[in-house]
Formats: C-alpha cells, sequence, structure tokens
C-alpha cells in the first residue's frame, strides 16, 4: 500500500499544520525542501541542512539520470546513502528540466527524447523510466512526469500540455504500481487558464495520487496570477492529501500561498541567493556585495540561532563575497536555509494558534523595514 | 618584552618536539599551519580547523593590505575577530606575494613600489609599513620585510637580494619594537648558495630574531637542493628559537625537513589540492577524477577521525567533483587538514618516544601503496 499518513492538526481560514509520516521520519507541514539537485544542497554539509529544521530536501531526476546516473546511485545503496540523507527525499520527475535545460528536446505522445546539457548525448524519459529512475535513486516521494511549458504560450499547447501531463499522469501510476513505503504525487498543469486548470486537477483527482502538486507556475508570471490560480486550483484538490507548489518561492511568495492551502515547497532561492552575496534576513534581503557593509561589526542578525548569522560580522561577510572565497557562499546559504527554516516554523506555529492573518500581516511589516530602512537606524560605522 | 618561551619536551637526532608558548596559545611543534590567504582557511568553517588540531594559521599581508585593507581589519577588531580565529595567526610580509603577484614591481634600496593584482592601484610596501600592517591585522607571529628572487638567479643577484634581505631585517626590527605578547621572525635568503645562506643566517643572530624562518625554498628546485640547503644552514640557527620553513611542503618534505631540526611549517598543498580534487591519505595521494572511483561505496579512508574521510564514499566525493559542486572542494580540503595535522602529530610522538628515523620509514612504505597498489587491494564494486 502506498501513500503516507498526513494529518492535520489544525487549520486557520484554508491554512493548514499537520505532518506526513513517512517511515524515514515525520514531514512537518508547512514545508520547505531546499533544493539538492546534483544529490547535494549546495554548500551544505547534509548535518547542517538537517541541524536547520529540513525534514525533507529534494533532488532532480534530470540531473541525476545524466550524472552519475539511477543505476549507479542504486549500485551505491540509493540516494539517501550516497548523499547522506537518511530523511525523506522527494524526487521531481525530469519533465521541467528537460523544457529548461536540455537541447534539442523532442516530444511525441510516448515521451520526451533530449540532448545531455552536459556532453550532448542522447536520452530520452517516459513516463514509465522516469518512475523507474526515481525508484533506482530510492525517492519517498515520487513525481509523475509531466510535460512544462514555457509560458505565456497559446491555449491549444496549453491544453495540449496538460491532456497529455494527465495521460503521462496515468501512466505513471501504473508504472509506479503502489510501491509501499513511497508516495505518488500528480502534477497540475494548464497554464493561466483556470478552465483548464480544473480540468487538470479533476482528472487527477479520478486517477488517484498520494498527494498533489501544482507545476508550470513561479516561472516568471506576476505573483497575482499565481495567487489566482491557487484561489481557482486549490479547492478542487482533495483537503486530506498534501498539496506541493513547486519551485516556490519568495517568502511572500510562501506566505501567500499556505494561506491558500499550500502545504509544500521547494525553491532554489535561498541557495542561490547565498552564492550571489545576498542575505535573507527578519528585515528583508540585504546585498552583501554592498560596500555600506566593508566596515560593520555587527552580525546578520545578532538573535538568530543560525552561527552563519549571528557570529560572523557582515564586514567579514563583505570581504568574503568580493573576494570571491567559498566560504562567503558558505555562510550565506547556510544563513539563508536557516532563514526558511524558520519562516516555515513560524508559518506552522501561527497556524496552529490561529493567528496566520495577523501573522501574514506581522511578517510583512517586518520586511518594510528593508535593507535602506535598517540602514538609517544603524550607527554608523 | 617581545617573543615567546619554547620549549624542547624531546629531541632525536636534529629533530625535535616541543611548544612556543603564546597568550593566545600553545603550537605544539613540529606545527603546521593551514593557509588562510585572504583571512580565510578556503571552504572551511574557522571551528573545523581548529577541531582538526591546528594550533596556528597564517594569512597574508599582501592579499589583507589590498583588501579588505589592513586599517579596516584593525577597526573590526584585528584579524582574530575578523576571520573568527581565536588562537595565534602568523603573517608572512608580503614580500613573497609582491613578487609573484603583483604588476610593475620595482625594487629600490628603501622597499617596494607595485600595482595590485586586483585592481592595478599603486601601493608601496617597506620594512616599516610592512611591520605597521602586520601590527594593525594583530598577528601573533610577524615575519621581516624581505626580498625574495625567482631562482634561478645569477650569484651577484642572490647576493644583492640577501643583503637587501638582512638590511631590510634590521629596519623590521627597529619598526616591530620589540612589541610586548608578539614575536618577530627574520627570515634567511640566499638560494642556494651556502656561502650566501651562511651569511644571512649569522647577519640574522646578529640583529637578534625571536624565530628564524627560512625562505626563497620549494620554489621549484629539487627536493634534494632544498634538504641540502636546510643541512648547511639549520645547524647555523639558534637552537633554543623556533625554525620556520616557509611554504613546505609535502608530506615527504615535512619529514625531511623536521629531521634536519625545522619546527614549524605553512604550505597551500592540502587546500589547492582539496579544490583540485586530490586526497591525501596514509597510502598516497587519490585523484577522485578518476573514473575508478565511481562506483567505489568505500571511503577515503574508514579508519581517519575526520568525517570527510570516513563517512562518505569515494564514489559520492568523486560525483561531486566531477560535477563542480562545492562540497566535493569542502571535503577534500577537511579531508587533507585532517591529514596534514595527524602527519604533525604523528611526528610529534615519534620524536617524543624516540623513534623517529623509523617513523620516516615506515611513512614511506605506506606511502608506496600508492594509488594504484591500493586499487588492486580492493574488491571491485
Amino acid at each position: 500500500m502506498s501513500g503516507f499518513p498526513f494529518t492535520i492538526a489544525a487549520t486557520d481560514g484554508a491554512a493548514r499544520t499537520g505532518a506526513i509520516k513517512t517511515p524515514r521520519g515525520e514531514i512537518r507541514t508547512p514545508a520547505f525542501m531546499p533544493v539538492g539537485t546534483q544529490a547535494t544542497v549546495k554548500t551544505m554539509y547534509p548535518e547542517q541542512v538537517r541541524a536547520l529544521g529540513a525534514d525533507i530536501v529534494l533532488a532532480n531526476t534530470y540531473h541525476l539520470m545524466l550524472r552519475p546516473g539511477a543505476e549507479r546511485v542504486a549500485r551505491l545503496g540509493g540516494l539517501h546513502e550516497f548523499m547522506r540523507w537518511p530523511h525523506p527525499i522527494l524526487t521531481d520527475s525530469g519533465g521541467f528540466q528537460v523544457m529548461s535545460l536540455a537541447s534539442l528536446r523532442k516530444v511525441d505522445a510516448d515521451g520526451v527524447s533530449f540532448r545531455s546539457h552536459i556532453d550532448g548525448s542522447e536520452h530520452r524519459l517516459t513516463p514509465e523510466r522516469s518512475i523507474e529512475i526515481q525508484r533506482l535513486l530510492d525517492s519517498d516521494i515520487v513525481m509523475q512526469f509531466d510535460e512544462c511549458l514555457a509560458l505565456p504560450a497559446p491555449r491549444p499547447d496549453v491544453e495540449r500540455a496538460m491532456r497529455l501531463s494527465l495521460a503521462w499522469g496515468e501512466r505513471s501510476k501504473a508504472a509506479f504500481d503502489n510501491a509501499p513505503d513511497k508516495a505518488l504525487f500528480g502534477i497540475v498543469q494548464g497554464g493561466d487558464i483556470a478552465e483548464l486548470r480544473l480540468i487538470s486537477a479533476e482528472g487527477l483527482v479520478e486517477i488517484g495520487f498520494d498527494g498533489y502538486a501544482v507545476g508550470g507556475l513561479a516561472v516568471g508570471e506576476p505573483q497575482a496570477t499565481m495567487l489566482q490560480i491557487l484561489d481557482e486550483t486549490a479547492p478542487a484538490l482533495p483537503a486530506d492529501r498534501p498539496r506541493y507548489l513547486m519551485g516556490v518561492g519568495t517568502p511572500d511568495d510562501i506566505l501567500e500561498s499556505v494561506a491558500r492551502g499550500v502545504d509544500m515547497f521547494d525553491c532554489v532561492l535561498p541557495t542561490r541567493a547565498g552564492r550571489h552575496g545576498l542575505a535573507y534576513t527578519r528585515f528583508g534581503k540585504l546585498n552583501m556585495k554592498n560596500a555600506r557593509h566593508a566596515d560593520e561589526s555587527a552580525p546578520i542578525d545578532a538573535e538568530s540561532a543560525c552561527p552563519a548569522a549571528r557570529d560572523y560580522s557582515r564586514g567579514y561577510i563583505h570581504h568574503l563575497v568580493k573576494a570571491g572565497e567559498t566560504l562567503g557562499a558558505m555562510l550565506l546559504t547556510w544563513n539563508n536555509l536557516a532563514y526558511y527554516q524558520t519562516l516555515m516554523a513560524d508559518i506552522r506555529a501561527a497556524i496552529a494558534s490561529g493567528r496566520y492573518a495577523d501573522h501574514i500581516l506581522a511578517m510583512k511589516a517586518e520586511w518594510a523595514r528593508s535593507e535602506e530602512g535598517r540602514a538609517a537606524l544603524q550607527p554608523p560605522a
């Protein structure tokens, strides 16, 4: 029997908090999944990721099938053993990365042929092969294979891709074959067209999945568009199953999406921003490359529990970033992932105590104490 | 009163083991100093460096004067506070890096004018300014300013640079002015000419320093040349003061140099090799880029106390290195610095128990179980 128990401990409006219970551990929801594209959350030791409170990480089927290869990961004991992360792992199906990274893509009704962005070698993904790869990786939460379109796209194209994804969802489910101690999630597609999103959601529910993702969002559209689609789509998804908004997002995106009933998120923002000199803080984002930080002896956030935020001066981190030193990216990624996990813990607590609407307002007020606002509050160095 | 107590607990031939006692902590000798060029030991958190057993790290005057600037480091509380390393720090004088990195160098009797390799800006170093910078950094062990020549060079050039370095040594000492709780080391120059090395050593001893470095070696000459110069030079340096062989070296270089009475070493090898996919092990060096490691589930060294060596499979590290993931460099640097600190601890123990000659033989025999030899011993994956 596949799928995991999902218990909702509290709701507040459409927002809910609870836990997904897996044999590899509990996933507290709403959950943020750090992205470990190539079987590593960039610049982080796995123990650090865990210590920040992450219950689950995401890894990418597309990258891992190309290098080191799914069969090799299986021979080395599976992805948990390979990357030293004994806790739950979600893998995407490869569909999104094939669209965004591979060259010479050719989609047919059966699957996608493409060339590797690494060495140009030819590969093919079908729903069956995607599920097989995710099984070789020993993923806990397996995603159906889908076709992602770049938006905007003409309605006939959006509809065709959505219906193809539905068909591939059905084949993914057959290939998954109710794998014990695993879960399979379907993916709602349909671009920014509410009618197509609803057809997709209803079709997926009819097939029946252990959880439901909303895909094809946060690909450049305005936040309002994304939230409207969530408003229209989330109610069509079963209330007793986890909802996962793929590739989202900024702290503000997450706050707003949780208010619309989303339980799970993943995003490269905190890790990527960390490699580009940006620090997420309670008071907004700091650009550590800015010369204004050069003489600051204060840390990023003296009240943080994360050593990267609490123990190193901004002046030092500014120096590391300017000098291109790896430790700069290590510290900022650490800080940013800590920020995101604290964001989620605070969201869960606010929902549990029935003050989520107030929490959203309070968070936005804190962020309004932006980089410039905060600078004005600080004594000159 | 400047300088630190140096106690020699045991000798074995010319090799000796003991400790330099500084207000910031004891430096067990023979000591290996990890290199923290830009105020960071690349890819390592400072706590990790300490936990491996490093008592002291080295930082570079040339790099830090250019970025972030010595006065800025002083404003931020000094180098220990800046880089979160509360233990002893040795800074070089800038002479070597001016020679190897700066452009448009112009040496005169008073000092060196040069342009920054970062932005082309003009700078000048003199013995007085070098000592001032090292004081601003709050270095514990300060190096005299010297002129380093690229070898081979004609004897008149070698002699001129050696005599200039002697004169700069005298000016460095005057500028240092017996700073309390600090030490000033002189630097023996003279290329590969024994007679000039002896003149340099005797001149330095006459000036009187808290310790004596041998500079201008390990710049491409054969190991035999370096060891011969040590054979000729070390006896001319006071037995009761620490001897420091700058920029050395391989594990074998260190073993052989300790046998000739050297107490301190620094080298970028373990950190640089870590960023280039190389792992130092008890059985020689492993090139983790080699495809042979792709399917290895064994770690680098299951008996190591270092998590990087003990807990991650070679197959995973191979993957990280091939994929250009930062964690690969982080793990290999960690492994390599652990190897070097264990090397030094074993050297100290062997001298203390009077079996240093045997220890050298045993170490070399282990290394002879080279990458290929070890591969042959392993069961196929």
